[in-house]
C-alpha cells in the first residue's frame, strides 16, 4: 500500500440522542461524492458516538461525593470530579485535581475521559461510550448493506514522556487493532523480532489530523488502506496491568 | 481542513552513507506525478535518515563492555546491548536485557532505538540520527529550492498501557510539533482548557501506516495538511523529566 486518501465528513450537524449516526454519515460521505465503498475505514469522534448514546448530562443533576469534594479542593469542579471517578476503575495518577485514571474498559487516560469540550453546552460533560467495541460494532453492522467498511472509534489521549495528545482507538470493528509483524522478513530478510504495530491507533491519529479539535468534522473517511481483518475489539491492544512496565511494581 | 492526501515514495533503492536524499526524494515524488509543492509534509523514516548519514556499523566491531555482557546475559548480544548503553541517557526500565531507554536527545523507546531491523544485514545494527533536529533542517534547507515543505523524520515506538508501536516525531523542521488549543473555542463556544496536539506525532503514525514496517517505502508525502509552522524542533515535544507523572516519584 502506497497511496491513502483521508476526507472529513462535512454538514453533519449538531447531534442528538438517539440520531441514526451510521446513516447521517453514509448519507453525508455520499452527498459529497463520496459513498462509502468495502475496504473504507471508517473514523468516527467518540464525542459523536457518545452523543447519540444519550452519553452527555448536566452538570447540575450529579451530586458529589465527599471523595469528589476533597479531591477537587479548590482547583475543580466536585461535581465534573465525581463523573470521573465513577467513570474509573482506579486511579493511576494524581496531580491535584488532575486524575490519571483507567476507565471501566481498561483505556488509561486524563479524567477517564469525561470531557467539559465540545459538550452541547457549558455546564454539561460528556462521557466515553459504555461500550465502545460494541458501539463499533453496531456501527459497522447497521453500515453493512451499503459496504464493507471496519469502524475505528478515536479519541485524543495525552501519554507518558511526550507532550500533547495523540489519537488512539476506543472502538474497533472489522479490523485487527494490533498487527504483529513477528516472523515476516524485512528488506534484508531478516526476520523481524516481535514487532507489533497498533494499525487502530495509527488510524486515529491519522483521522485526529482531519478531525481537528474544534468539533463540526465528526467522522472522517480512510480510503486506500490496506489492513487485516478481524473482530477482536480495542481492549484486545491494550498491555495488562501486570505486563506494563509501567505500571508494574 | 478536510482532506488529506498521503502518497509513499516509489522507486527509491537501497540508500548508502552520504546518499544525497533529498535530491533522491524529491526526485523520486516527482517521476511518479508528485513533484513538490510548497505547504506539503515530507515524512521520511529514521532508517533512511540513518543510512545515508553513516549510523549503521557492523555488531563485529563493537566490544562489549562488562555491564553491556552482564545485562545481555544468555538473552541477547552483549555487542547489541554496547550499543543501547552508549546511545543511552539513562535507563528508564528494564526487564532482563530488554531496557527502555532515555536517549541523549530525550526520546524515550525500547533499546534506545538501536535496531537490528531493516539494517543492510544480519550482522549489522542502525542507531538513530545524532541531532535528528537538525538532520531535518539540513533537509529541509537542501529541499527549499523546489518547494517549502516541512520535515517530519519519524520512528515507531512502543508505549506504556497500550500494545503495539505507533508513529512518533524523532525530527522536525518547518512546522511547530505541538499545537496548542488553549484559549480556541470548541463548537458550543466553550473554551477549551489547555488542550495540546502533537501533531508531529499524529503525522508520523499517518506516515507508517504507508511506510509500513518492512522497508522499502523510506519516505512519505501529506499533502493537504493545514499546519502551524514554526522551528522548534521534535526536543521541544518533549515532557521534561520532573515533570511526568510516569518518572517523577
Amino acid at each position: 500500500m502506497s497511496s491513502l486518501r483521508v476526507e472529513g465528513v462535512q454538514g453533519v450537524g449538531e447531534l442528538r440522542p438517539g440520531d441514526d449516526l451510521a446513516t447521517l454519515l453514509a448519507d453525508a460521505f455520499a452527498a459529497q461524492g463520496l459513498p462509502l465503498q468495502d475496504g473504507d475505514v471508517l473514523s468516527i469522534a467518540q464525542k459523536a458516538v457518545s452523543k447519540v448514546e444519550g452519553r452527555e448530562l448536566e452538570l447540575a443533576d450529579v451530586e458529589p461525593s465527599a471523595r469528589a469534594r476533597e479531591i477537587a479542593g479548590s482547583e475543580d469542579d466536585p461535581r465534573f470530579i465525581e463523573l470521573v471517578l465513577r467513570e474509573s476503575a482506579s486511579i493511576v495518577r494524581r496531580r491535584g485535581a488532575f486524575l490519571v485514571c483507567e476507565t471501566h474498559h481498561g483505556h488509561i487516560c486524563a479524567s477517564a475521559g469525561v470531557d467539559r469540550s465540545n459538550a452541547s453546552g457549558p455546564e454539561r460533560a460528556i462521557l466515553l461510550p459504555v461500550d465502545p467495541d460494541a458501539s463499533a460494532h453496531r456501527l459497522r453492522v447497521k453500515l453493512a448493506p451499503r459496504a464493507d467498511v471496519a469502524i475505528v472509534i478515536t479519541d485524543s489521549f495525552g501519554r507518558p514522556f511526550r507532550r500533547g495528545t495523540t489519537g488512539v482507538a476506543l472502538g474497533v470493528a472489522g479490523l485487527a487493532p494490533v498487527v504483529r509483524l513477528a516472523g515476516t522478513l524485512d528488506s534484508a530478510g531478516r526476520r523481524l523480532e516481535n514487532t507489533e504495530v497498533h494499525v487502530a491507533d495509527a488510524i486515529a491519529s491519522t483521522a485526529e489530523l482531519v478531525l481537528g479539535q474544534v468539533g463540526g468534522v465528526p467522522a472522517v473517511l480512510l480510503r486506500g488502506l490496506v489492513f487485516a481483518g478481524g473482530e477482536e475489539g480495542a481492549v484486545t491492544g491494550l498491555i495488562p496491568a501486570e505486563r506494563d512496565l509501567f505500571r508494574a511494581r
